[in-house]
């Protein structure tokens, strides 16, 4: 899978891209990961890659023509790649999207400054617009990190073991069930016996369980789109939940 | 405002923290950030800072003596930091929570890795669990610089002008209107004619209405917490919204 981002500040990539399973998806040649400064592509004497808001206000925006210039020199290389804009005003980025984008061949993914991005460059060359959620930050460089993050995992070989992914909170729906390993005891708690016993239908049924009371008390709205089965619906009614009306 | 931060890769932070507003904020001093490395606090020879999950499962699961032994090392010298967890299970981070972290002197944030911590370190050292979306990351570090980003906008001083945040997406409840910047017209596409008219009535409306509209089409949820005037009301029916029943 290919990568390719555009940014202001493609140092700011140094760190997060050179450690843990980003980088070693790149060394196993699984990812494909550059950086392009928009910089490059503003062709005055002075690089202005920004200007003063029509109509006013505070903050600068970023101007249509070298961040025009930047995709489509990277679109020539990329032909088949879908064009995400990160902005605070986009479609909400999560689980369900990540498993959605690993089955692109190629990405780019333009990171926003200042007050924003000039909307022309929307209306023109951007094929989607993704807020990674309800903050607002100093630029799209953090939001294109968890991006290639979250969609990388679901790449197959990037993470150590198959399994890995499919256990992960979201993938059943449910947020995780709480882990325990040594030592058995800590400053007086046990790790639960089910865990110890050494008997897989308890510790399926525990962690079914414990993963269903999670959900419910930290992110009951996620339980609407589970499935459930009776003995789930059973369980969460004996913790006073309603379920749909 | 000081951030202590604790991970197994403090090398990830290299790039994001010595870029752009961030390395200002703690150049003039307003922010105050540490990265400790949790295996320094693990005591075997191997340093050894994860096991295998008691009940079996893939992956490995952070281990609460050395992330205990860390997290009690930085709160000696931060004896009123709020402690936080990120992890996929946690409340969402948003805006308001933004807001609402900026107003802590101290905060320890906790970089989850692997298949996830021993819940033992939740259960006798942790404050606030927090998510920064519906999605699984590699490792907390992403979220964690999420959360400083978003954080550190709101210290006074940290963003050039005063009414940069407030101008945001999010800080009226609603999306940010389009942005435009010289030239006039690129490829066909002209500025809009209010924002060129030098009428400030006439800008504020239709930036209103824009905030409405993009708002209505992208996060139609977002407008169900936001007061809206009479005319709001009015404008946004002519769209076709509906509003609360």
């Amino acid at each position: 899978m290919k990568f390719d981002i555009l940014t202001l500040f493609p140092a700011m990539f140094a760190g997060p891209f050179t450690e843990s399973i980003i980088r070693r998806a790149v060394a196993g040649g699984r990812l494909e990961l550059r950086l392009h400064d928009i910089r490059d592509y503003a062709r005055d004497k002075h690089r202005v890659v920004d200007d003063a808001p029509y109509g006013g206000g505070d903050g600068m925006v970023m101007k249509v023509e070298p961040l025009a210039a930047c995709i489509e020199a990277v679109r020539q290389e990329r032909p088949r790649a879908r064009v995400i804009l990160t902005s605070p005003r986009g479609r909400v980025f999560d689980h369900a999207l990540a498993r959605e984008l690993v089955h692109e061949e190629e990405l780019i993914i333009i990171c926003g400054r200042y007050e924003g991005v000039d909307e022309r460059v929307r209306d023109l060359l951007v094929d989607d617009e993704l807020s990674i959620g309800d903050f607002v930050l100093t630029g799209g460089e953090l939001a294109a990190m968890v991006i290639v993050d979250a969609v990388a995992r679901f790449i197959p070989g990037v993470l150590g073991s198959p399994g890995s992914a499919e256990a992960d909170s979201f993938s059943d729906g449910l947020l995780e069930y709480p882990q325990y390993t040594r030592p058995v005891e800590y400053r007086g708690l046990r790790v639960p016996e089910e865990l110890l016993s050494g008997n897989h239908a308890a510790v399926a049924r525990w962690r079914r369980r414990k993963s269903l009371e999670t959900t419910l008390r930290a992110r009951p709205d996620l339980l609407r789109q589970v499935p459930l089965s009776p003995e789930d619906q059973e369980f969460l009614r004996g913790l006073g939940y309603q379920g749909e009306p």
